[in-house]
């Protein structure tokens, strides 16, 4: 199915494309052009993965097989309007989008989703990278399960309700997390104490529920029942009504059976 | 100062004990005795490090030069009572109890914290690990960082004001960073996906924060001001009332200026 005269069109060069790009073409497939509003994106990455940059939506080839939109959300249906895609298959890799934004523009579209945050500048391993896939027909789930498959061992299938779901949890755990990493960056700030003394502690965490259940892994005054240590930090978090109501909430919430 | 005859009496052989008591025996400390009131622990630490394995607190040495209380909190005050410490140091290894809880047993006592959550499972960094000391003279505070320089590299001094705010930080990123991860554990759970799906993610945002501010990391529907998203999100909450409640507090203090 994947041979020499298969072909992808990539567009969109940023964390997502730039990463997903290079290990594509990394495992031999075929990247055609990449597309990019910004020149110097487009040019840098075509240059790493052998492919034709573009600028101009109307240069994208019409004749490639799968179309991977690595965009911003809000862009996904107004990018998508603009491809004559001649029944080949569309993807978007966005977590929080349905499939279906896709479907006034195309009849095979799909998702292909690599659930981690990227930034150019920092290296990931794909090997621990889930990849979401959907399609909106079974040959081409297939189809893109094979495909992820050449560049991740996770592969789920998980179709676009599943998929709201998991962008929910995945508030909590990434973006709601690092709100509080922000909380004790600036309650240290305040005390003229460095968050580098917090640095290696958030990554041990971290590191733990790689391989346990967060349930077990649970310390603190709240689980512990420790009436007169959350008492103490309540008062002290007066300085930051905020924090001191987030406090109460989390610790309620922790100590719920 | 330190010298052969120099010996430490470690009090404690759980996870902090079992770390901390290797690591200095490794960095060449003699530690005389190891109590624990659990035989096997004792003996199972006090053979990795030479020590004598205690049982009973009324067999430890009285001439030794410091005694390293690494029990729960709780304990601290009754155990630290039945020791006979010939004015020499005693210092306990809690973030979240005042070294002044030591004064009525003691004319010199202080802190040696190792600012990390351990396992006795899970080999740890001592590379990484801040060591935050603090004693009520002078003389102490400069043996103790001396001491925990052998360690570590990361040696602060932090008298007990600032520990109990460290310790409301630690709160915000370890323990209710564990309970978001739980959160996101049962959202997946009851929708029969898998935890392992976010475990990636989790590690990438951790390791981001080693290099980064959290500030420049934030990315999520709060900070964008995407209020589609968040209103999906919290109508799909509505199974979890508490969550809802939780994610409407952290979408609010996110998008604070």
């Amino acid at each position: 199915m994947i041979n020499n005269q298969w072909s992808i069109i990539l567009i969109g060069a940023g964390n997502v494309g730039h990463h997903l790009g290079k290990r594509l073409y990394e495992k031999g497939l075929h990247i055609k052009q990449v597309f990019s509003r910004t020149k110097e994106k487009a040019q840098a990455l075509a240059a790493e993965i052998q492919a034709e940059a573009l600028t101009n939506l109307s240069k994208i080839d019409p004749n490639a097989d799968l179309y991977i939109l690595a965009i911003h959300d809000d862009a996904i249906p107004e990018v998508a309007s603009q491809l004559s895609l001649n029944q080949k298959l569309i993807v978007h890799t966005s977590g929080s989008t349905p499939s279906t934004v896709l479907q006034p523009y195309a009849q095979r579209f799909g998702i292909f989703y690599p659930l981690q945050t990227f930034s150019i500048s920092k290296e990931v391993d794909f090997e621990q990278i889930p990849i979401c896939i959907h399609a909106n027909n079974k040959e081409d789930i297939i189809f893109l399960e094979n495909l992820a498959k050449k560049i991740s061992p996770k592969v789920y299938r998980i179709n676009d309700e599943q998929r709201a779901i998991l962008h929910v949890a995945a508030v909590f755990v990434n973006n709601f997390t690092n709100h509080l990493f922000q909380i004790g960056y600036n309650i240290l700030e305040k005390e003229n104490l460095s968050f580098d003394l917090l640095r290696p502690l958030i990554l041990e965490t971290a590191e733990k529920i790689q391989e346990h259940p967060p349930a077990e892994m649970q310390t603190g005054p709240a689980i512990r029942g420790d009436e007169a240590t959350i008492e103490r930090h309540l008062l002290y978090l007066e300085k930051f009504p905020e924090y001191q109501s987030l406090y109460e909430l989390l610790t309620k919430s922790i100590k719920k059976p």
